[in-house]
């Protein structure tokens, strides 16, 4: 067993490696790691399906050295289970750029998990994720971040109203939410942070649980990462009036009880990125 | 008072900039855009005190074209309240470069509030933080992580249990708990994955709550990021025997149930990072 093992592990390494890559918030926010790998390896493809590349999209192919990459649709990803990705890897090392962080789509997993059972070696590089920059860059504590949600729009009549839960639950121990909102770039989705505070509004009016109110403080984000780039703390209400511009949009529901210093973060970050 | 704040921006512009930046989990993983201004700063000051720069510190010199660059220890930062930071700015931009995410530590929260109240401009530069990363890293679903916490020594006699009730609390909502093991790398403490451990079966034999337990599943991590790093999904009673190496360690206690990709995931993982 462990000869097989290690006779499979020598196999693998005559194969072709897969690099899955998170290219962080922007194009501006790819590593040196990334680079290095995106300029040496045989194969690039570019997820454009769980996620937006902000930035110019020629810019991709100038700044990994002039190289041909293939977008990677919905089909390609899923309904043919990374296929081409596979192929590929029978010609030489393969990397994979996903926008954000290198595995929070489900998706990445799954490839991962599938190219190792061929056999093939795999590397994950993390990238800059909107989960940790969102906060970073509003002034918020980390330690207050609790669960992630993401919310969607209701879908043939049925509204979904779980990112409320979790809501009221961060609420409860007094944790920030961050709520990544509905993005579908192939059908053209993406919510705006005043679509989703409207969701909130009316899951609110019919539950009546005093999760969401229109003084309650939020942190509406637009382009993390991007020049043009929007970070506004105010009450939902006044959120909602507010033109955010571009996709993709993120909210934070802060924490019932700010520290002091969130507080004076929230000033100074109001005053810096929300003009 | 319109007409004030117009004047004091302009003025502000006048006045040098201060960059905070995230410079990542290792000095591969800075990024474009902080090596672009890492290169057209006047002065850059290193974060000495709030985590650890892996990777060669002289290669960071090299990697900024040649600068030079001043390491601030905790008096610095604490003490004396950045005052050579905002020195400075009063000859030009200021890059401030701390290992992982930008605003992570409440320190550089405080310094770019000051900056701000002093009239300069600030603007924050994530970076790849291990609070993604090691989530990413592992194959574990980034919308079940919990709220994060960090394990410390017990002090003067007095025991910590801040993060046991962290556990439990993530545990009954089925959410990973990511611990950030204690560092203070002037005095030179690093806990490792094996302390941390000892320190929380300690307090499940003192409190019997069943939170923690030798066959619980964890993660831990060592220098992620790095080209020496360790990922170990394992249960606590095993990962407690592992030498992880040099610091800095991480360790998550996953989620009561893990959902069947997150099994496959781990199992990866374990194949691919843990030899």
């Amino acid at each position: 067993m462990n000869y097989l093992l290690r006779v499979m592990r020598c196999w693998s390494r005559m194969k072709g490696k897969l690099y899955i890559i998170g290219a962080g918030i922007s194009l501006d926010y790819l590593t040196i790691k990334a680079l290095k790998i995106l300029r040496n390896v045989k194969n690039v493809f570019l997820d454009g399906y769980t996620g937006v590349l902000l930035g110019d999209g020629s810019r991709l192919a100038e700044i990994i050295g002039g190289r041909e990459y293939k977008v990677l649709s919905r089909r390609d990803l899923e309904d043919l289970n990374g296929e081409l990705i596979f192929k590929a890897l029978e010609e030489g090392d393969v990397a994979l750029v996903s926008p954000g962080d290198a595995l929070i789509a489900t998706t990445h997993v799954n490839l991962m998990i599938e190219a190792r059972r061929r056999g093939y070696d795999v590397e994950v590089v993390p990238g800059v994720s909107i989960i940790s920059a969102s906060i970073s860059v509003s002034g918020l504590m980390a330690y207050k971040l609790g669960k992630v949600s993401t919310i969607t729009y209701p879908k043939e009549g049925v509204v979904y109203e779980y990112f409320y839960d979790v809501i009221k639950e961060n609420s409860a121990r007094n944790l920030h939410t961050l709520l990544l909102l509905e993005l579908d770039v192939e059908r053209g989705v993406f919510m705006t942070i005043r679509d989703a505070i409207q969701i909130l509004f009316d899951i609110e009016r019919s539950r009546g649980e005093g999760v969401i109110s229109p003084n309650r403080l939020a942190v509406g984000i637009s382009r993390l990462g991007d020049v043009e780039m929007k970070v506004c703390p105010d009450e939902l209400g006044k959120l909602i009036n507010i033109d955010f511009g571009k996709p993709p949009h993120t909210l934070i529901i802060t924490s019932p009880k700010l520290h002091f210093i969130e507080k004076d973060a929230l000033e100074v970050v109001k005053d810096v990125y929300c003009r």
